[in-house]
């Protein structure tokens, strides 16, 4: 099992998640070639346009500052449900039409939501650009929001949740371990929504949640690729420019989690399990609330733990002894309120579940009580930030970074500095990090069992 | 340790804690002479009365039917706070008047805060009602509400948490035992608040939630003890009947909790602690929520599993063998929305936690297994009903059954049928309840322990 592996907190296209696989938070600085251009438009709309010469394409992507975690209580589900209303028709295009005019040209297009944000996205060709901001920019206002199409569409999301949910025990799981880390905030909420509150999303949560959030100054624009800012600019003007600013909205604030002091299990066993796993899950400051180096220390303590084959985790309980089939760590400094750091594994064999567990606390412990050294700190930087390097080849991995940080909280030079903040992070801090952070008395621990019963 | 024994839901003061303790749920019917009276004033309030006249003393009661389950998001505690906020001075009476008032006559006086209600009596010799009618009507519109009032009152409120809560191991295990069993109720989040929201509650909140929940439409009247309908009515409408309707609420509908697919654990290891426990929780219908009849079967499983000295717990465990120094069961039926079902122990001596564990539930394996006789439960039955003449013999107890029960969505046919709904529960019943609400993959195990460390 491997809990963490899934973004809990995506309902993502395989692109995405080809993306995140890929970049852990944000990019190394752009080459020279590569300057970042970012301004306002009139109405309130920011732009952000990444040139990249090297081949002839474009992503073109929209970010609402809107996700699941801002929905009223008791309407789960609107935020992802609201995205799929967006490929709906428009008062001056039928259904269809968009996803036509992309495939016509041979691009390609999707969306997601997450908790702190949601995005729609094409790579085209460059010449087609201006026809998919026009697209975007009718879809932003125009939509066309009948009980009909409501009705549908909400049959659509609740069997996307029977089959990606119901269906599949790690994800219920998944879900009732996010419900139990969170006490307070609304991350304990799916980003998919509870069933028995998605059933009950009708035309008036759904307009009312349009009206509110899907304006030009509550998004952000991002165009990334074979394209120049004035040329962004212009286009931009002509389409976004056109649609009417919205209302001002407070700043987002969630409500935030009270100190916590239980150390907490969550187990689901189930017949549909055919191997077992834990992950352990730690309340963790994301890159907009942590003190000034801790989110950076906590990538480094994730990737020198459980990141790739390279890591101790790897090593010690798959190289050097048996006692895994699959370990690592996950840290998501993504995220506009505080998020978390997991380490999972699954043990080779069927018995060996609490032997596996130990070990991987063991490790944890060695790091809180020795440190890191400074070698494996210093390639831990090299792999984080080289990592980047595939991401910047990948117009789209750089629409995602910016558009990922600036939907929750934080700048274009956050991310153009990303890695000189990861180089000056030292041993002692990744140290810091894994005591303040990592404490067993205060964690929550997912157990993924094969057969019917309860664990321990 | 006994978690169940402390109501977690209420910050009660010594009388309802005694209350509870006589009163499980509702009274048995009245006596003849008891005859209750219901009716409504012109502005929507509703009152209750309930002539008693064996002594010279009557309780007066508002409730309002707001709690802390009904504060926005992010402003955990309002409720609470706004109940200390009261007892301050109004634009008619300085700040302590209805105090001296109350102790000058040689009655008692005070308020709970739940987390469905927030209620106020008095309890005074008859001749004294009109006054606190008078009084009572005041504040409930002329409150001064000066930032002055709230800053000092805030400060009683975060050192009351800090007393009650931050002092005490078993009372931070039990908020957030709360915060894993309730995964998207507002029941999760603690009545007296969290720390950090409470901190931040200032007079624009407290403004906003006595203009929208203090109003007499949202309230209910009780008077219990040596007082008639009729001299109670001309009294009301003379105070209470002169304030002016308030604005209509909208249906109390709280975000309910998704189907739950694991078992779950919540550890505090404190030094603090002397003596270990654990309290097993589950998700149950409340009398509101419940199919006809399973409320009534909860309880009766609740007494027969584990209500006092003649129940099987107690003689299993206590009596028979020497696992355990205390055990129970307890059961709240009164509540707006789905409450829970709770078995505890605490063994003889530190090391009997998982084998007196494993006793209780068997104990409820086996219920579920072979049932009840017929014989204890004609025998739980006679111990519920007659608990009742106790509190009827209390007009304090009287008044808090009908206030809890008219706050929590139930009438006063429901209380007085109270007693003929628990005659008629058959074996079946109980057995039929106890195999649908208590899961073990379904459940939320509270452990407290004596020394620092995790458990398991």
């Amino acid at each position: 099992m491997s809990l963490a592996a899934q973004p809990v907190r995506h309902l993502a296209t395989a692109l995405l998640l080809l993306l995140l696989s890929l970049a852990p938070a944000f990019a190394e600085a752009p080459r020279p070639q590569e300057r970042v251009e970012n301004f306002l438009l009139g109405n309130g709309m920011e732009v952000v346009v990444i040139p990249d010469h090297r081949a002839p394409i474009v992503t073109h992507m929209v970010w609402y500052k809107v996700g699941s975690a801002d929905e009223p209580p008791g309407k789960s589900g609107i935020a992802h449900f609201f995205e799929h209303l967006m490929f709906k028709g428009t008062t001056n295009h039928k259904p269809g039409e968009f996803d036509a005019a992309v495939a016509e040209i041979g691009g390609d297009q999707n969306a997601f939501t997450s908790y702190d944000y949601t995005a729609y996205f094409q790579t085209v060709a460059p010449d087609a650009l201006g026809g998919m901001m026009g697209l975007e920019a009718d879809r932003m206002r125009n939509l066309t929001l009948t009980d009909d199409v409501i009705a549908t569409e909400r049959d659509v999301v609740l069997e996307e949740r029977r089959s990606r949910i119901e269906g599949d025990p790690q994800s219920l799981l998944s879900e009732e371990v996010q419900a139990t880390l969170f006490q307070n905030h609304p991350y304990r909420v799916p980003v998919i929504g509870w069933m028995h509150e998605m059933e009950q999303l009708n035309r008036e949560d759904a307009v009312a949640f349009y009206d509110r959030y899907y304006t030009p100054n509550n998004a952000v624009l991002v165009v990334a690729g074979d394209v120049d800012a004035a040329t962004v600019k212009r286009l931009a003007e002509e389409t976004y420019g056109k649609v009417a600013r919205g209302p001002d909205l407070p700043p987002r604030l969630r409500p935030i989690e009270p100190e916590q002091n239980t150390s907490r299990t969550v187990t689901m066993a189930d017949p549909r399990v055919t191997i077992p796993g834990f992950a352990k899950y730690w309340l963790a400051p994301s890159y907009r609330t942590a003190e000034p180096g801790e989110a950076e220390a906590m990538d480094l303590l994730s990737e020198i733990l459980g990141g790739g084959t390279r890591s101790r985790l790897y090593q010690q309980l798959i190289v050097k002894s048996d006692l895994a089939a699959g370990t690592g760590a996950f840290y998501d400094g993504t995220a506009l309120d505080e998020t978390s750091f997991v380490v999972h594994g699954s043990p080779r064999g069927p018995d060996g579940l609490a032997k596996l567990e130990a070990a991987v606390d063991a490790e944890i412990v060695r790091i809180q009580r020795d440190g890191v050294s400074a070698d494996e700190l210093d390639r831990a930087k090299n792999r984080l930030v080289r990592s980047m390097i595939f991401a910047r080849d990948n117009p789209a991995g750089m629409a995602n970074m910016y558009g990922a940080a600036l939907t929750t909280g934080n700048t274009v030079e956050d991310v153009q500095q990303w890695p000189a903040r990861i180089e000056a992070v030292t041993a002692e801090q990744v140290k810091a990090a894994a005591l303040k952070y990592l404490k067993p008395d205060q964690s929550v621990t997912a157990y993924l069992l094969p057969a019917a019963g309860t664990s321990n």
